[in-house]
């Protein structure tokens, strides 16, 4: 089976109510908006608050895209937590609604730990998950979790399970090891996707699958156009622009700033709210990054309006 | 209501049958070995591998112990996780089973996050639990958490939640730390827990509460005995006994080689399973931590052996 994952894929942005309870209504129409610019779902990773979920508001949320028809192909729930029966349920509970692939932290709360440790937690999970359709992408994201995944760990995971482990998102930053990554194991099938568009043409032109970017909540069109137009003569060109935007939103804490964005173009200020401990941004923050998103005539076409059907 | 964790407790080590599920039987006689020594119950852990269990897990390990009617004034169950509706749910089962405190990580995934943020996290999940009977003990321990707890952070959730803010187990490592904890808070009645034997002689000199060792889980008698006769002429000695020791363990990873420890002692092999991404002892890192214990008499008197009722 080919994988329908190549291209841009996005960690969702959760939408929470006042009261911090996840809103399935608004996170369904935020998906159905990336999809509809053909962005797939990593729903569940690190932008979107997901280790501050519960593994039941997942199955939930996960749910709530499922009754609205969303593309089960091109989902890629996060399901990695600390605790192997965490991982396992809700990896099977992905596998089973038919999901694409799953994108799997490694447990993160023991630090130092060897390879040999992580390699016992995948082919855990693998094994008890047990079911042929699952699709492993592995989450490299040194500077959050900070439990590196080792190109020697790699290797040996794609040994054991050639079929189950199916690429990688390398949120390291670090060009050095996303093109070691496709040096190394693209060449069997294996995805590597990079952890930001800022990476994007650099990944293309090195033989990476595409990228999985925050950045792509608020603005999926033109990262998905470098991706079909790569090897166009404007390709650098495109790359500067996306890096000038993205560089914008890092001036501020990215979560909080993308839920700003959502809140304002959407016009439904409650896009804003997020689960400690993140905080959302001040009302000076927010006015800093609105001026300057309108300073250059930033839109999010299409974007659902607050109170539209 | 005076406190009744004053002096030693243990994060109890977890026993996990061969196919790694928690053994609670094992758990049980543990907990009673332990509370024979006087020694308290901080269950769920790091040394626990807590965060390698599902709350459903530890909630039906709490069960166990609350049937064999363990002295439920002396449990201070580990419940902060990174999703709040996960804290939530195990504080309240704690609270609601007459657990004397619960020991509360930060949230733990993102890095970085701010005062304002982890203020918002614990006074979130204090409201939400909403018993008066909850007491906080907050879980310093930046090695391992990569999250620390400021003392500004503390000063602002003693204000506002003066009666359920009891104490803190400071994991740090790190004296100047410890001792600003007790200068500062303990004179309210603020209890500052030592997260290692290696420091409880200092904490006791300097106004603190006791300390919270893993190593308790093997050399109980003897911590408990420096705690009960710090006063006495031969304190610094047995502080330097008790280094030693430690230091014993320390030369190998600590939760694998407590376990070892206990596998040796009560004749139970299967003491030794921990879960990944923690990995075993291998024969030889076993045989040499056994032969160094069996080279200074080490003995762990009264632990249940195999077999045994």
């Amino acid at each position: 089976m080919t994988s329908r994952f190549k291209g841009v894929l996005t960690p969702v942005i959760t939408p929470f109510s006042a009261n911090l309870e996840p809103d399935s209504a608004r996170f369904v129409r935020h998906c159905q908006w990336m999809m509809s610019n053909d962005v797939g779902l990593a729903i569940f990773g690190t932008n979107s608050e997901a280790n501050s979920l519960s593994v039941e508001e997942k199955e939930r949320l996960l749910d709530a895209l499922l009754e609205a028809d969303i593309d089960r192909g091109r989902l890629m729930p996060g399901t990695g937590a600390c605790a192997i029966p965490d991982t396992v349920r809700m990896t099977r509970y992905a596998v089973r609604a038919g999901c694409g692939g799953v994108l799997m932290l490694p447990p993160f709360y023991y630090k130092g730990v060897s390879d040999e440790g992580l390699f016992n937690y995948f082919s855990t999970v693998i094994d008890q998950v047990g079911d042929d359709a699952l699709r492993v992408y592995l989450y490299h994201i040194p500077p959050v979790s900070q439990v590196p995944l080792s190109l020697a760990l790699i290797e040996r995971l794609l040994k054991a399970y050639p079929k189950q482990i199916a690429g990688i998102k390398d949120s390291s930053g670090d060009w050095n090891n996303t093109s070691a990554l496709i040096r190394e194991f693209a060449p069997a099938g294996f995805e590597v996707f990079a952890g930001t568009e800022a990476l994007l043409l650099n990944t293309m032109r090195a033989g990476g699958a595409g990228c999985i970017s925050a950045t792509a909540n608020v603005n999926p069109a033109r990262i998905v156009q470098l991706f079909r137009t790569w090897e166009q003569a404007d390709a650098d060109q495109q790359q500067a622009d996306l890096n000038s935007l993205r560089d914008l939103f890092q001036k501020f804490p990215m979560i909080p700033a993308l839920k700003t964005a959502a809140a304002h173009y959407s016009g439904d200020a409650s896009w804003s709210h997020v689960r400690p401990p993140l905080v959302a941004l001040n009302a000076e923050q927010s006015s800093a990054l609105i001026k300057q998103l309108e300073e250059r005539k930033f839109t999010m076409p299409g974007l659902p309006r607050h109170g539209a059907a």
